[in-house]
């Protein structure tokens, strides 16, 4: 199934969903010219529920009726739509995911103003250090000139998934030990990354809650606890200034030398939402 | 123009680049059972050239031989081809631009381990304080219940665009001051935001350069140099907890009573790449 937006003078976004038999078409925002301009556009014959104003504008909600008989009849009507709309009426890609594509026009005479789709990927990488001055740390699988290296656990965050969250998950999901967060550290901030995308590595100081190893064999090598001046002592961490730096920066917080960012929950009146200010003590 | 990228057993991506006359096709990593793949799509006649190995992997590029005549032949064709790969070949959307878009089938018969898509948009706020302990604030344009408050310059970064340049570039646009750049004092992580991804705003103490303000009259309403207690003052940001935190870290820094981090250009071994850490002193 896909998904379909299109914009007109402010945030005006329609869009398939792609879980229901019958697909639902939404569009935020309100506008006269988006109702002449939905008319042009074959296959959506629709109704309108209207919902509560949200932050960015209220919702309308449109239905297609009309629908074929069979998955194989909808993906064709699809198909020549998304054709029609990208060649025939302007549209353009805007962003997609499996299962998901969202083309966008921009019908008011001025410049777009929708934002962009999301720029960066969000890493984390955990320092987990226990009584005896030992560090986590695991080679990965892939085939890179990393594999040889012994590192700190780091992942990718999952969707919608907070920093602190990300770290405790990775490092129980590659090495099996249980954690509490304390603090980032440092981040690191990249481009042109994966996918020409930018990227973000949140390195977070985490305290062990168990010290049993068991490692997730899919991704990982070996993971151990190793004495913290052996893991220093590779030839990787002593040559590369990053790696140097950011252990500099988690030896000098487990030493109670230094001081990161702690996770803060807090409520925003600004669009009510929950979310976590990450800051220093004040 | 499109974009699509196929992946085997580890990262095999294969697009279109869109500025050529001649689409190009490249694709990451080797694999045996790609070759075979390959050969079951249609319009896909193949050269290839080998290059260095990369962080990731080598890279193979192949070039499109019998190409049509006329631009709509080819997008008809390119439909055509996406319609059999994604329909017939088990191909799904990955990510999509402006003028691009990528699907991907993972050919092992294990789990996909290809990263998702970008995650997150990452915007940036400056805090500008001047000698007279005035802070420089703007209203916005856009018609939502932050139109009537005086507030920090905030704004998306740029593709590719480091933190604190964002920073500096949307306090310049909006309000026409020039800064430089000292701290990043906090960051907010939200999530589902924008078309449901996760955001970061990262806060920025800057330094004023320049004090006469002319405004972006697109995005702002109005800009002003406000003394510090008028701002706090605005029964918004003494009611929500978020603002209320983030103004008391910038009043903090500006008082010498706190530190965020600072913005640290060092090259990185394990990608080759120059980027910015950000850290405290150590």
């Amino acid at each position: 199934m896909a998904l379909i937006e299109l914009s007109s003078s402010h945030l005006k976004c329609y869009h398939l969903l792609p879980l229901t038999r019958t697909p639902m078409i939404t569009h935020v925002g309100f506008s006269r010219k988006i109702e002449a301009f939905t008319r042009r556009l074959p296959c959506l014959e629709t109704t309108i529920i209207k919902r509560k104003p949200s932050v960015f504008d209220s919702y309308l909600r449109k239905r297609i009726n009309c629908l074929p008989d069979t998955s194989y009849e909808f993906a064709a009507m699809l198909h020549y739509s998304l054709s029609y709309w990208r060649l025939k009426a302007g549209f353009s890609y805007h962003h997609a995911e499996p299962g998901y594509v969202m083309l966008t026009y921009w019908i008011a005479n001025e410049p777009c103003m929708l934002p962009s789709t999301a720029t960066h990927q969000v890493g984390v990488g955990g320092f987990v250090i226990n009584e005896n001055r030992e560090v986590l740390v695991v080679k990965e699988k892939c085939p890179l000139r990393c594999s040889c290296i012994w590192k700190l656990p780091t992942g990718l965050l999952d969707k919608s998934e907070d920093i602190f969250c990300g770290a405790i998950r990775e490092v129980k999901e590659e090495t099996g030990i249980d954690t509490c967060f304390l603090e980032v550290v440092a981040f690191r901030h990249a481009h042109q990354v994966i996918f020409e995308k930018s990227d973000l590595l949140f390195i977070c100081m985490l305290k062990p809650l168990s010290f049993d190893i068991s490692i997730d064999a899919l991704e990982i090598q070996a993971a151990t606890w190793m004495p913290l001046d052996e893991f220093l002592d590779q030839p990787f961490h002593r040559e590369d200034r990053m790696s140097k730096n950011i252990l500099d920066i988690c030896i000098a917080r487990h030493e109670n030398l230094y001081r990161g960012f702690t996770a803060n929950r807090m409520m925003s009146k600004l669009d009510e939402r929950l979310s976590y200010l990450y800051c220093g003590d004040i």
